[in-house]
């Protein structure tokens, strides 16, 4: 929730000049988003959003950001794609900062969820799967689950701040998912980061996805179990068996799961509650309270973590192979 | 900077309902504006911007606010006017807070102000006056130079934490003021905050004009005294008497000076700078650092300050009245 660099009028125009988007009519800081600086941008041609990227995205991995969303949209997934300038590049610079433009999308993310969201989700995330079969660039999950070990140790001193216990529980975590991570399922590239405010509606049907800057080449199951946790809890902690069983049956429905995948969710999604339960504690311990970037509760993630860990199988929540159509 | 207020889509949509907009289309969060939520609101009929009003605004002055752009508008001024529903109110609730909707103004505000923009505001400022003259709206300068006195109580006890001394030197300015501020120039309605980021350009001509919402009833020369210290000072501190010398000049155009108001300015623009350094140490002592709203420096408004009380005389600010077209 932040515009971290203030962009000048003439830079701006002359940035714009640079594509065939007609004048600059107006540019607006958008509140939404903590890691990058977004406008949106209005030229004689339409409406777009400019991008500058902060320092907690590498460069580096802004060729397949970018890249990855040019092949999702060709292969006619609805999701920013970049625009590129007269010169054929997507990627270039504004106020010392890499910065692209890229497609606006319609739609506005729903503030609460209900069943018929899930499974548009579940249907939408199928669908970037298999749009993304033949992308060929990769990025490794930087916050897969080879890396919550390290990570952890940022924050592990301090974890006890947060909830007493709490290190002692995330250390015997660690331990069980490093036995149990699943070694060998289908991979490719992943959203990661799929969480209701990254995705548009209209009504109940899905607009577009956004928000790439997570994505990476990891299990595809896991993206799906990262969607359990972002979109099947009620406000109260309690899992919606109902959404979960909605999202992976339309899910399904694009790209059938194998029974491998299937069996593996309830371990992807205690692995899943982990990824973000660290960030979030990362973050707590060290954003001033009251800080510009509003800090999210890791204590929600470790609720979730717990209920994932007391349900080894998929018919804990809620889900059976049998009952998936084309019997997944 | 910030959205205060999270809107539902389904809370969005029954309010856009209210109106004769069509669907909505998208809504975004707009990062700047320190005192409300504003929302970049897209509907089947175009772009409108959408208004929570937060405590910082009381909800009986917001009649005033809206009837004056509305006024405004009507006699030519571009400005944001409110959208009436069905039921024919511009003002209702959402969210539990007083909320509206408004015209969209397209145009960039200027970060860098050069000397068109200059002239441009103070014509456009004029133009203001002149528009607002048979508005019959009325509201105290709850900011203004009788308030300061009491103002400065909440904030004087720690005033030398900002700067050792401070405490004193206002304390000698507000006696200085309350002694040397004019008692008897024409009023009407002012806008009061009239600074680059309330002030849209295409180009060197200004497309509009934002935020009414400290608008009140105040010496109409008071208000170009506020134009002098947001417009006319560069990012060193230096005072560009050209700067000043165009904006008044643009203004007398439009709306001619009396000898007493321009005879008055350099008092006046001393008692516009002790306005925004109050408000801005109350601010930065009351906002805890690296929080949601950005502080401004409160020394900023100190050199002004500074500056002013040698300012004497017009010609001390590169005015003179004979120069003034029309002999002002």
């Amino acid at each position: 929730m932040a515009v971290y660099t203030e962009v000048g009028d003439g830079e701006l125009e002359a940035f714009v000049a640079e594509y065939d988007l007609g004048a600059v009519v107006s540019c607006k800081g958008i509140a939404e988003g903590v890691e990058n600086t977004n406008y949106l941008l209005q030229t004689a041609s339409g409406n777009y959003i400019l991008t500058l990227y902060e320092k907690r995205v590498s460069a580096d991995d802004l060729p397949f950001f970018l890249g990855l969303m040019e092949h999702l949209s060709r292969r006619g997934l609805r999701c920013p794609t970049p625009l590129h300038g007269r010169d054929g590049r997507a990627l270039r610079q504004l106020c010392g900062r890499p910065a692209a433009i890229v497609t606006f999308l319609e739609g506005l993310w729903p503030r609460r969820v209900n069943p018929r969201h899930c499974a548009a989700v579940g249907a939408a995330l199928a669908q970037l799967h298999r749009a993304g079969a033949d992308f060929a660039g990769k990025r490794t999950n930087a916050l897969g689950a080879h890396a919550w070990r390290q990570f952890f140790a940022t924050a592990s001193a301090r974890a006890d701040e947060v909830k007493p216990g709490l290190r002692a529980h995330l250390d015997g975590e660690l331990n069980w998912l490093a036995t149990h991570w699943p070694r060998d399922l289908p991979a490719g590239v992943i959203h990661a980061d799929l969480f209701p405010d990254n995705v548009f509606f209209h009504g109940d049907e899905v607009s577009g996805l956004i928000d790439f800057y997570f994505a990476c080449t990891d299990f595809l199951a896991y993206d799906l179990a990262i969607c359990l946790n972002a979109w099947c809890f009620e406000t109260d902690g309690s899992f919606n068996a109902t959404k979960a069983r909605l999202m992976v049956s339309a899910y399904v429905q694009a790209r059938p799961l194998s029974e491998a995948e299937f069996t593996a969710l309830p371990t992807l999604a205690r692995g899943a509650a982990m990824r973000f339960l660290l960030t979030r504690l990362y973050d707590w311990l060290n954003t001033p309270a009251g800080a510009l970037v509003k800090r999210k509760d890791p204590l929600e993630y470790e609720r979730k973590l717990r209920f994932f860990a007391q349900s080894a199988l998929p018919g804990d929540l809620g889900l059976a192979f049998a009952d998936m159509p084309s019997g997944a």
